[in-house]
């Protein structure tokens, strides 16, 4: 296929994976993890779906300093002038501010996508068909559009979106509403109403009009990158990251651009989508249902047991006997056992306890 | 004190402890391991015991030949004409049976105590006072003496002892009964009764009336033993040893013997005993209560979770959340978690599964 040289994908893997601690580490979190043994990780996964369909030298990577090699190792084949590597974490309003900067520098008619780095897509032609004609859509029109996916049930560990009035194009609807992470009640009726769906993170916006948005969400960071940094070299903009970076909040894209934006748009989208950066998440993936034990690449014999995920470091082998609903986690010296219900939360707070407790090196 | 020359011990430490899968494994049993890293194993505290009274060159180590190197290693003060290393194992009544032999032809005037080497003595001072008083009460009497103690709980896992008439000495009376790992509802009316005593598998006798019971009891291991070997040098009655071995059978001292014999009396003693041979045992001795967790030197973070008993590799750390009544034990590369209940049946099955499936250097 010839691929359209105005279509620009922005990779964020600069996240520190907590929640799949301690498989993913901060010195060397999930994205970089080959998660299943498939022979890639998640995000050279990520990278190879959209090599597919968006020309090499518009796929950026953004991450952070301490990554960097990380990023340079996995993929070799990107050029380090598509690698945004942050002098320091500033979630990911800030990165794409900064991304949305290079590439408007390079194109001024720009269609970008932005996605995490730990996600599971199981059709990636469905997906691709998706991306391509949210890039149509948003090349003709000034609009955000998000990608969502019907929920398949009540997941309290997602982000929902509510559909608004129709576009008129494709499965494009006006958003109504976000909602972040809601209780169990709440996610019950989302699921039921079948007018919210899963925010799969993915988002998408010709350069201008993300400039425009940025400009007014994020007055600090965006004004500040754009009139100070029109024609520096990469070289120089890279020197004003590094003194400017760590005075900008540290906001998500959806809190602090996408949810008070009235100018966001979401897809429906039906190609097997689930996030990668929770046990649960992955549990949901692998699963092939009720009763199911969810053995990720581990040698394990399992008796008595249902609704379990677990991960052990290679050449262990695990005997297990009389567990229900647990996370069996280890990587290196750390080994993680806990109730997969509500664990994202209780794993923040034992990667805390830790640290404060036993150190850095065990986080 | 004068320790008596006429007292003898038998260490009993040829067992492949698959009862502590995986922290004891059939390369590295139990008796090898400082369970608690309290500086001496198993064996080494058993030897130690009876040290304090028993004339050293009286101290008899029972092993098989695979584990002849760990107890030179572990006890290098025992000379090898002290240590029988049987070419196969087969069970402790052929292992008595070799002792009683080569004790009978140093001295016969013995008074033997014979005694595991996976067992928690809690008070030395009254085990003392205690196989000394069996000692004098053997050297007296032509009975065979084994101990009980009190059960504290309805245990299903220990042997059991039922008194029968006093001996009119100490605190020694005839046995009744023996009962092998009895089910719950039979361990509730033992600790009621108070007629019934745990089985320590301590026992003791002279060395004649030892030699007149095994005659009589296995005729075949012993007459042939004590016929053929009378006027054997060490060398040579240890080639008569590794001929006939594996001809003899696989039976327990108290199985071939004790049970069989209605010469057996039993001493009720109070020394703080407990059989460290299950994982269950061992929670048992370390914990301080319900609700309880017992950590066995081990680095964890543990929350909303009680009766487990919990063992890592050295450098480990877990994290645990919501588990009840559980063994996490780990070495080397195996990890085992399974109930607390009922886990000795359980994980002689695993190790067999695991025999099967996953080969020798797992078990």
């Amino acid at each position: 296929m010839t691929k359209n040289s105005n279509n620009y994908c922005v990779i964020l893997a600069g996240g520190k994976g907590r929640r799949l601690w301690p498989v993913s580490k901060e010195k060397f979190p999930k994205q970089f993890v080959d998660f299943f043994s498939e022979g890639r990780t998640q995000l050279q996964q990520t990278y190879d779906r959209f090599l597919r369909f968006i020309p090499q030298e518009n796929i950026f990577i953004n991450t952070s300093k301490e990554y960097l090699d990380l990023v340079r190792e996995q993929l070799p084949e990107v050029p380090d002038d598509n690698i945004m590597a942050e002098p320091i974490h500033r979630n990911t309003a800030p990165s794409v501010a900064w991304a949305t900067h290079r590439i408007g520098k390079l194109n001024p008619k720009a269609n970008i996508v932005v996605s995490p780095s730990d996600q599971s897509i199981l059709n990636s032609e469905t997906f691709q068909r998706n991306i391509l004609e949210g890039l149509e859509f948003v090349a003709q029109n000034n609009h955000l559009l998000t990608m969502g996916v019907r929920p398949t049930r009540p997941e309290v560990g997602y982000g929902y979106i509510q559909e608004g009035e129709y576009s008129g194009t494709d499965e494009i609807f006006k958003v109504k509403a976000f909602t972040e992470k809601p209780d169990e009640k709440f996610a019950n009726m989302f699921v039921e109403s079948r007018e919210w769906y899963w925010n799969t993170g993915l988002f998408l916006a010709n350069v201008q009009c993300l400039t425009a948005c940025l400009k007014e969400c994020l007055p600090v960071v965006f004004r500040n990158f754009d009139e100070s940094v029109k024609n520096f070299t990469i070289e120089e903009e890279t020197a004003f990251v590094n003194q400017h970076f760590p005075s900008y909040p540290n906001l998500s894209i959806d809190y602090g651009v996408l949810e008070k934006s009235d100018n966001v748009y979401v897809m429906k989208c039906d190609f097997g989508w689930a996030d990668l950066g929770t046990w649960h998440g992955i549990y949901e993936v692998k699963s092939r249902g009720d009763g199911d034990n969810v053995i990720v690449n581990s040698d394990v014999l399992i008796e008595n047991s249902k609704n379990n995920i677990i991960r052990l470091n290679n050449g262990r082998l695990a005997v297990i006997d009389g567990l229900e609903g647990f996370i069996v986690a280890e990587k290196d010296n750390v080994l993680l056992i806990c109730k997969k219900e509500n664990s994202s939360a209780l794993i923040r707070k034992y990667v805390n306890e830790v640290r404060l407790k036993k150190g850095e090196e065990f986080v």
